[in-house]
């Protein structure tokens, strides 16, 4: 089916073949986890090119094509083969390294175009079976939230909430996380990507878990800040903020709103507390197959939401020095309407801890 | 001192600027997690160029740089203000995305060039204090493998097998893993690559665990394959073959070594046993920074080892319906013999749970 919408797509762009080498593209597009590169082409059947490493799986689960070997020695001869053709006067393709990118374009008589928009046109739109996994892994996030957040208390290193973080998420279903966790604690906290260590929680930290499950090949993505013992005054001006940004943000996420709108919305109210210097990124990102994908809620964003649209609702604000906040939450564009996938409880009282 | 090695390396090919964008190199070079663009000159400070979301880390960590922030919007300009130099006649770099590399090459006067292979002869060597973390990641990795084990038994999923070793390795002090986990159990053992499912182990299974830890940037990789109650005495002939394989060419990981010998070694075992085609993959590839780096330890492979490589050892034997083995050990090269980081047992008596 999906296979068919992106034929069709390419008809009416008057592509003959469509080169696809993103893991998650070729896992969408067949689902299978092998990998590999997927040729698409108007006049022909559809050839999944398996690693020789990952041709079992392929054959196991790749539906609607034909799969064949390969080899690192002769990926490229495989492709030319497939693609040289006369038939053949226009290839679109999704991402190349640019050695691949250089060796075919050498070889080839058409030019390589990249198309991988016509992909995220599709992608961005999650369709009902793609929810459903979203709303699982979203589940999942919300209880692995939870067993962080027990573990929690003054002494505690960042490496043992993020075990038990990864215990209870996997223990439940997860086949993996959606990204490498964040947990960022104390001055750390002012890292809007921090990574995990051994720090030890103190009293009066702010710390920040950005985490994500990962469920059937599906992501999603969700942040709390949560404070140690007792917040500050300064504390809890910021934290207020962030989160006034974040549900005030949430409204605006429908259908037809400009992305660049929704992070306006949470910009003002950061920027009116006296903080909109510090809130140093975008507001959100699509998330779906990839932690991080299209449309792009960010200032320089041209991009509209649609129903179907997963995107993240994530205002932060990161004083070097002193400590940072963020709240995050995985939102659904539904009926016109936003539905927040994760829902782990992000008023002030539920995040002292 | 990296830099300034890499900078002397530069001097005798000729560079007068590199462009580092892995971001492990920018790890290796720096010390900082900040990712971005590090730029080397032969004839100026170096700039870590880091994005605007982790300019503050990369302050707090990068060494013997100068550290400047950068959104997505001017990244070209700020690598273009710092390289366009009538000084500047040859640029080398590690990865460019295809995109960023035609735009640079379009905007500047001279061509860039791909030399990573000069930084990959740096990081083929591990120092003293590399080896020392990636002794850590292994220790980690045999704790992690040890709780895997212990959770195996009739009627358990994979998953809950991933959660213990996740939570075990994380607790002892690891940042991360070093790659997904690989849990295949059953017909999912003839998949090298499998990731992780819900499956629950039966009777008989083989069940293969490849892992490793991540400590302080630093990975290891492990890898043992379980028998389920009792092995059968095919599962049992595939076992010792590759071990066989995997002890034999333990002895071959020396100083000058051909890679490609080593491989024979395991392969020319695996063979006589009448088992060949089922070992689909090289015998195995560098470990560090990245899990998977030079040298490439295959049949393909032109390299030779030297004394502080970090290599895997991982024969194996993959029957599409049937099931699969793989044995794997990270291996340091060290006054001229092989030492084996990972230490999980591997006779057939510890494996069968």
């Amino acid at each position: 089916m999906r296979i068919e919408a992106l034929t069709n797509t390419m008809v009416s762009e008057e592509l003959d073949a469509f080169i696809v080498t993103n893991n998650a593209n070729v896992f969408y597009f067949t689902g299978s986890i092998s990998e590999g590169v997927l040729i698409i082409q108007t006049e022909s059947e559809p050839l999944l090119l398996a690693p020789r490493l990952n041709y079992s799986v392929a054959l196991d689960q790749a539906k609607g094509v034909s799969v064949k070997p390969y080899t690192r020695a002769n990926m490229i001869e495989k492709i030319y083969q497939k693609c040289d053709n006369e038939k053949i006067q226009r290839i679109g393709f999704d991402e190349l390294t640019l050695k691949t990118y250089q060796t075919l374009n050498d070889l080839l008589k058409t030019k390589l175009e990249p198309k991988i928009d016509l992909i995220w046109n599709m992608r961005k739109i999650k369709q009902e079976e793609e929810i459903s996994l979203m709303r699982k892994a979203s589940k999942l996030a919300d209880i692995g939230m939870k067993a962080g957040q027990e573990a929690m208390k003054e002494g505690v290193g960042e490496n043992v909430i993020a075990a038990e973080i990864a215990y209870a998420m996997r223990k439940e279903g997860a086949e993996d996380y959606a990204f490498p966790f964040i947990v960022a604690s104390g001055p750390r906290s002012a890292y809007p990507h921090s990574g995990v260590t051994d720090r030890k929680l103190k009293l009066g930290d702010f710390i920040t878990i950005d985490m994500g499950a990962k469920y059937h090949g599906y992501c999603t993505d969700l942040t709390r800040t949560f404070i140690v013992g007792h917040a500050s005054e300064k504390q809890e001006k910021i934290y207020q903020t962030v989160l006034e940004a974040n549900t005030t943000a949430f409204n605006y996420i429908i259908e037809d709103a400009k992305c660049s709108e929704v992070d306006k919305v949470a910009r003002d109210i950061i920027t009116r507390k006296g903080f909109g210097e510090y809130f140093i990124h975008g507001l959100g990102h699509g998330v779906g197959l990839e932690v991080h994908e299209p449309p792009s809620m960010s200032q320089n964003s041209d991009e509209k939401l649609s129903n179907g649209n997963t995107v993240t609702n994530e205002p932060g604000i990161y004083i070097h020095g002193f400590g940072g906040v963020r709240v995050e939450d995985t939102v659904l564009v539904s009926n016109n309407r936003p539905e927040s996938l994760t829902q782990f409880p992000k008023n002030i009282d539920d995040i002292i801890v």
